[in-house]
């Protein structure tokens, strides 16, 4: 199975798309742009979200759920986010279909059912959210709200890849109402702090946090901060975002507050999400040539014990330890699966294993059984051992915080040699070419230089990272002054 | 607040509606028939969702996530599943909208964005599903596919009601496909009872298993199980189906696979669902005048601690022991709240968390500091007592158990009750109108006779349950030979 990818170096975007369908992730579907997710994807979906949720709700916030179309009066009342979507929104027109009189056992939509007003799926939902808190927000007292809710969303995107970049995706959207612009822009801060160590310690993906221009800020945003991390092919990937979104729903939907002093002023608003594209980094920070690597906290399965037999007589006694080591690794939280079909040969569960990235495989040979031994096999390193039968539970209980580790720290490593500082315009272009990576460079904070940066070199300004160097310099198009570097990258 | 609640003997229909909303469970939004689900009903929603998801996945189910839309070609392909719900489909037609040129800042759907083909909303998941096993399956080995989905659906109803019947709406979709017809016929009995088991030991509604008649089935299926509660005013709520689709999707879809004889069949499939509806359910079994009655499994807040005090010092002491109790509790895998809040008197709190349905509420004044007191009010029966501080924790945890039965007893009760056998359609009439509940009666077979009795009496066949009586007899419309007894009952 695994021998059937095309290796990275060939064909790094073939290699993506081959993987996520093999290993059982996703597929495309039926209609344009729209991807299925497969069991196997979505169990490393659930465990995002289960860890995902439990951090969002450690920090006050709730789940709530809000209607998936948007009536177009409230689509467009935000000026800034009804232009930014428009160009790419499913609208619904009628709510019937009808027999097709000249072709029987066909459906006509029915223009006796056009609506009075057309709706619009849901491409992130401000509006409609905001149109609610209009009415559960009165006084100070009311705020602040603190909301989220896992939808999936519609974004009429006319090139798709699975899980990067797909027509309806599924998301968390967070969205929050306060009292103060101080407290609104400590949120913004917090949630993009929480993705980050979401990323970092789960998912084994490092991140660079920061800011991000106007130009590729979200649409009705004043701020948009974000985390950004590298693939292995040297492309960036935004992978969480966090907006402070200033006063400008609640000036749109009429959102006042009384306030303890006697006022009335408009809330200060945030919106944050990350999504299914999650997957796609995840998949494209850690796997290689031979499949899908899996960090064991995302691992559906993080050990399977595959037997290696002739004959009932052998599986027979294979099993009884095998099961003996199920019972005990499940005992110590490890998620384990013991996988004796006899419909497949060894070899054919191995390369599937390894295809499908669970971090530790064991397999049981009579040799074994003679030795007290059992093959342990360390997906990420590739790395085979034999390991003592009563060693085997305190070895895979360490392995589960060693490969996580180890995964973090490799894809650092790569990311952390992948930013280069440069101070020319030629070298900016080498860099981006031989190279690739994030570039730290000065930019003269015109939204004009970075867009002909862009046209140039197809890379854009990342983020203005947080953490960065800070010292001035010159523009590395124009020349002019500059307060600091910013981080480029061309991006998925 | 309790008390602003139209009372159940009143308007019951209104006493429903005003719950509800007050309870802060869900409201109505700003698109036709779409609800929004508020932070409290959703938690209440979220641990339904918990509990049935770990019934599915241990009984062999899988998650996964197929496409919103469903492509006209793939919806009209079954076609009595696309008879059924061609008429409440809601419909894209566009991809994009524009800028008004004749009203500036408003957008008009763009006539150019035209779809090639049109796409329904899915209103349930069996057309797509079932174009995309086509691919996955090919041989036995492929068999059984045991997939879930946590999904929106929608569906133009035109009279909607919060909860019960709503044009979105949240579900889960089971949707397996089998070798066998005997080994799908297992799957829908299982899920049914599934759902039975849920229904009664987690949400504490008793329900009558069976199967639907010809006029009642599911679009498409060949048997439609289903689980019957009965509501405090006497009419019946489907709770849950499950069916037995044949091998109508697989012809459909030409969905074939190649047998272990050799052969070439068509896959036999079942789908089977719950939704958002469960939460009407839920409040209209066990609620009461004051407002929602929560059985201790389903409750986001299980036990509330309200201090009663004068003054900061009082306040102090009483929190003392109000957190102490707090931990005791938590450590007994009790969920709890302490309202210390300043903002409300005691009394606010008091019919506030009688509103929600709170299922135990400790009360702690400077008198029971001195005795070692607490004083405890069991919402269900709206009694109190005065327990020893140290006794809490344990009465409370007994209380958990005794709470959750005496719902269950209560609403088994209620329904044993209002199921009465009648023998004539004068009975049946009386019955109907002055007691309401199920109706225990012959029936001669037919769609005409029940359709004939549906026009006279608004009631209709709710189910031919699996364990009711089962001696022939009369049709209680017609007279013609009945094999069994069926029930009746006008329904949500």
């Amino acid at each position: 199975m695994g021998k059937n990818l095309t290796k990275r170096s060939e064909d790094y975007s073939r290699w993506y798309n081959e993987l996520v369908v093999k290993a059982d992730m996703a597929e495309n579907s039926a209609v344009r742009g729209c991807m299925v997710i497969k069991p196997y994807g979505f169990a490393i979906w659930e465990k995002m979200q289960a860890e995902l949720d439990r951090m969002f709700k450690e920090t006050g916030h709730e789940n709530a759920y809000f209607p998936l179309f948007v009536p177009k009066h409230l689509f467009e009342a935000e000026e800034k986010n009804a232009e930014g979507f428009a160009k790419e929104c499913a609208v619904v027109t009628h709510y019937r279909l009808k027999n097709d009189p000249d072709n029987p056992g066909k459906l006509i939509v029915d223009p006796e059912a056009k609506l009075e007003e057309e709706l619009v799926v849901r491409p992130t939902s401000e509006a409609i959210i905001w149109s609610t808190y209009k009415n559960w927000i009165q006084s100070y007292r009311d705020l602040p709200i603190k909301i989220n809710q896992w939808a999936n969303v519609v974004r009429w995107e006319m090139r798709t890849r699975l899980f990067l970049r797909t027509a309806e995706f599924l998301w968390q959207e967070g969205h929050t109402a306060h009292a103060t612009k101080k407290e609104a822009l400590e949120e913004t801060e917090l949630m993009n702090d929480i993705y980050a160590e979401f990323a970092e310690n789960f998912m084994a993906i490092p991140v660079i946090k920061g800011a991000k221009t106007e130009n590729e800020r979200f649409a009705g945003a004043l701020e948009t901060y974000c985390i950004e991390a590298l693939m292995q092919d040297g492309k960036a990937l935004q992978a969480g975002t966090s907006h402070f979104l200033g006063q400008n729903f609640a000036r749109a939907f009429d959102v006042k507050f009384a306030t303890q002093e006697g006022g009335l002023e408009h809330v200060w608003a945030t919106s944050w999400g990350v999504s299914t594209r999650l997957m796609g980094a995840l998949i494209m920070t850690h796997s290689d040539d031979n499949g899908l690597v899996l960090p064991p906290k995302l691992a559906p399965t993080q050990v399977v014990i595959v037997p290696i037999y002739k004959g009932e007589e052998q599986l027979k006694q294979i099993s009884e330890v095998a099961n003996e080591l199920v019972q005990e690794l499940k005992a110590a939280g490890i998620s384990v699966k013991y996988d004796n079909r006899d419909t497949q040969k060894p070899g054919w569960k191995f390369a599937q294993y390894e295809l499908q990235g669970v971090p530790v495989r064991l397999a049981l040979g009579p040799k074994d059984l003679e030795k007290g031994t059992v093959e342990l096999a360390r997906r990420d390193t590739l790395t085979k051992e034999f390991v003592k039968r009563e060693e085997v539970v305190e070895k895979v209980k360490a392995l589960m915080t060693e490969i996580q580790d180890t995964l973090f720290e490799k894809a650092r490593k790569f990311r952390d040699e992948h930013i280069t500082e440069v101070d020319t315009f030629d070298e900016f272009k080498k860099v981006l070419k031989e190279k690739g990576g994030f570039i730290s460079a000065h930019w003269d904070g015109t939204p004009e230089t970075e867009n002909r940066i862009k046209e140039l070199t197809k890379a854009t300004i990342r983020c203005i990272p947080f953490n960065g160097p800070k010292e001035p310099g010159k523009c590395v198009l124009t020349g002019k002054d500059s307060a600091r570097r910013v981080l480029f990258a061309k991006a998925y």
